[in-house]
């Protein structure tokens, strides 16, 4: 597959680098000679990013190349993105390059914020919005808007891209994320302007309060809780009064003037200018992908978009011991000595043993008919350092699997295929309910018993069997 | 401490949670008879979430009753916060009862959302707004408004329980974050009634999207870095002009028919009606905790108020071997076995490690001096389950400390101090510079050998030097 990006920067590199991640070659137009490096820049931020919220590796990733002329870019292209600035003179020039050079079939979207597709389009209903947020590599979100059979295809493309496109059915001023962002950017100049609050003193009553909730919740349904046990109809009726009231100054316009500009400017300085626009980018991208991971936890918003993305990557193939894990490393997994923490070498094999119970048959399904397995002893050797960023490739072999007992021996390789650290497991098959040890299904210790008489082939592998401390 | 909460209800039961749980005592006044059950159960959600969020145990939980007497709650209480519904006159007849009442040096707090102190406050400045956000025992902000001297002290016990002080400069209707809350809740509620979106809709535009950038970094931080390289001015130019155009309804206000009320419950029931409201409030907690530990990492927002708080917990003392970790268990340890996850185990041994380390100045001023110390080996025996919300503790004992090579044995008891596992861990160590291994400075050395030759009068704990699968 192949993307054509129209308007490089941040918004334009933020598509670039998930589609390229996601495996999609990818061209790029734009007439900005920095436009190459700044790219680039995205695509080393989303590379440390976005392969850290899954569990699996993301496929190989596309190819990138720049063009300096539209036709060439977009040809052959499925799908096209035109992130220019928002002049709508402009994107109608633009537009028309693009209508004289598209496939039939491909899908052009138009990462606007603002203008409706019956202003995008003129004869035509090719054009439709699909407006990302930034960073475009990390958020899920993307409103659609415009003709039905379009939206819908470029949906399925973007779910494909591990995205969550929002179709907006009215087309409207702005969409909806930025309407209300437009609402609150307003207030948040007034009250700078007035001299009420800061920009710092804002950015902490957001992100110490309801930007928390916002993140996994969203308005409706946090204000669903705030009404008790008495629900929606009563938080309604409770706080709808407050609605009249002149609290807020939202449609008289703050003037634009030099001072105000200034006013924030300096601010802003004064709030963040010790970091880089780089560091805070990569602050912001290891938050967002610690908060992430942990959405991933109880699948709620973005949590879940990515696990159902997950499943539909492939498992690298190995013609020797299974392979149970194939993944980067989150810079979330590294510690104050800037590698590896050695919880995560044992939280990465948890997860291998959790893939092996899979392929045995003793996967979510059979846990949920009451019985698993219980790991009892873990033997971890560390050999060498990992770093944020590196891949993580484990393979397991059977040390033994009858009975009631599971023995694995999990090799945990980095890059080049190094041995990284080796974990010896001991696993006990329960009773859920009892909590007492008992016999696995008959299915589950046939499928061991192949594992089993496979990996004897092997030599009992260099570790297995030694305490803590053992010399030699 | 004593602190007097009138008015119980959500808010009134998440300050009383939020004073229990640091160690504080605490008296209700609700004249709802259901007041004593609703408080029990924020209690009990606030018991399972708010010591999740620390690596350390909370101080015991302070002591709860309720009255029917205005004046015998308040009595010697430290803090009084009202949060009696948002009716002027309601509140100034309380608060005429609690001046009666009050000791002079009491923080007087009013939960108000709306109301300025001059409007509390007829003939005194006693009263202060102090207005906390849902749920009260997790989210840190409370915005402080008025007399000076008062807020002061008030935003000092506030960070002693963890929270995080707003103090507004300039009194304002709602405040700072409600007018914020405000201008989004009007435009939503426009779009819903106009039918361009479901409450749905919404939600999903909010978290998949700018609710995640705002609960880390809030509004102006997130645009600073939207302006890319030419940061904050850049930004303004950009998208100034777009403030002129004509995107908001805001100060139309919606009437608030019945139909737009039944509206808006019904598609909040077809969007979480599947979920009663405790099973939302639990839903949003882990998703907070979860939340909350990954800004931790980062030292972001939120999470550095949790690590600076943290500090001033106790380590509780032990005749024995040393205390290296104290801590209860979060519900994102635990996994689809109902228990306390094995990575887990062996991420509060790491911490309870990193503790030890500390005890004998290896710890992060020594790191920054270029030294550390690399765990190569961990054994970890698994020999009880835990579960969520249970405390744990670790006791640990040097095996040997001689050279560059230091043997931990982590003993990790549950509740009733049962032996729930043991981690054996091998240290090296290095100089972070050349990655291979060195002496320690004398100081350590000197350090560990002191706990080397206490512990060396103990017997060699059952399960240490033992190899996975060894029998008998």
């Amino acid at each position: 597959m192949k993307a054509a990006i129209i308007g490089g920067g941040v918004i334009g590199g933020g598509w670039a680098a998930r589609f390229l991640l996601n495996g999609w070659d990818v061209a790029v137009y734009d007439t900005d000679p920095q436009a190459d490096r700044k790219i680039l820049d995205v695509l080393e931020n989303a590379r440390r990013a976005l392969p850290a919220i899954y569990n699996k590796s993301l496929p190989a990733e596309g190819e990138l190349r720049f063009n300096d002329e539209i036709a060439e870019v977009i040809v052959g292209a499925d799908w096209i993105q035109e992130s220019v600035p928002e002049r709508l003179e402009l994107k109608h020039v633009v537009h028309a390059e693009i209508a004289k050079h598209a496939s039939a079939d491909a899908v052009i979207g138009s990462s606007t914020s603002g203008f409706k597709p019956s202003e995008l389009n003129r004869n035509e209903t090719r054009f439709i919005v699909a407006h990302p947020f930034n960073p475009v590599y990390l958020l899920p979100l993307v409103e659609l808007v415009g003709d039905p059979m379009q939206t819908e295809t470029a949906a399925q493309i973007l779910r494909d891209i591990g995205m969550y496109p929002l179709t907006v059915r009215n087309e409207i001023d702005a969409h909806i994320a930025d309407r209300l962002l437009e609402a609150v950017w307003r207030e948040a100049l007034w009250l700078v302007s007035d001299g009420v609050a800061t920009t710092s003193e804002i950015d902490e009553a957001i992100r110490m309060g309801f930007g928390l909730r916002w993140a996994q919740m969203g308005l409706f349904e946090t204000y669903r809780i705030a009404g008790g046990e008495a629900g929606m109809r009563h938080f309604m009726q409770q706080f709808g009064p407050a609605l009249s009231w002149p609290w807020t100054k939202l449609m008289d316009v703050p003037e634009f003037t030099p001072e105000l500009v200034n006013l924030i400017a300096e601010q802003s300085d004064a709030q963040s200018g010790h970091l880089s626009i780089r560091e805070l980018e990569r602050l912001r991208d290891d938050n967002l992908v610690g908060m992430l991971r942990a959405l991933r936890i109880t699948g709620s918003g973005a949590g879940k978009i990515i696990t159902d993305h997950e499943v539909r990557f492939e498992d690298p193939s190995s013609d020797e011991l299974p392979v149970t894990a194939h993944r980067q490393i989150p810079v979330s997994w590294t510690d104050y000595n800037g590698h590896m923490n050695e919880a995560h070498f044992l939280e990465a094999s948890a997860e291998a043993t959790d893939r092996f119970l899979e392929m045995i048959g003793a996967g979510p399904e059979y846990v949920s008919t009451g019985k698993s397995y219980f790991t009892v002893e873990n033997h971890v050797r560390y050999l060498a350092e990992l770093h944020a960023g590196e891949t993580l490739k484990i393979a397991t072999q059977v040390l033994a699997g009858d009975g009631r007992k599971l023995h694995l021996f999990h090799n945990l390789n980095g890059v080049d295929g190094n041995l990284a650290a080796t974990v010896e497991t001991l696993l006990l098959h329960v009773d859920l309910n009892t909590r007492k040890s008992c016999s696995p299904d008959t299915e589950i210790t046939k499928s061991i018993g192949q594992f089993a008489s496979a990996h004897a082939k092997r030599a009992v592998p260099e570790g297995a069997g030694r305490f803590v401390g053992q010399r030699g």
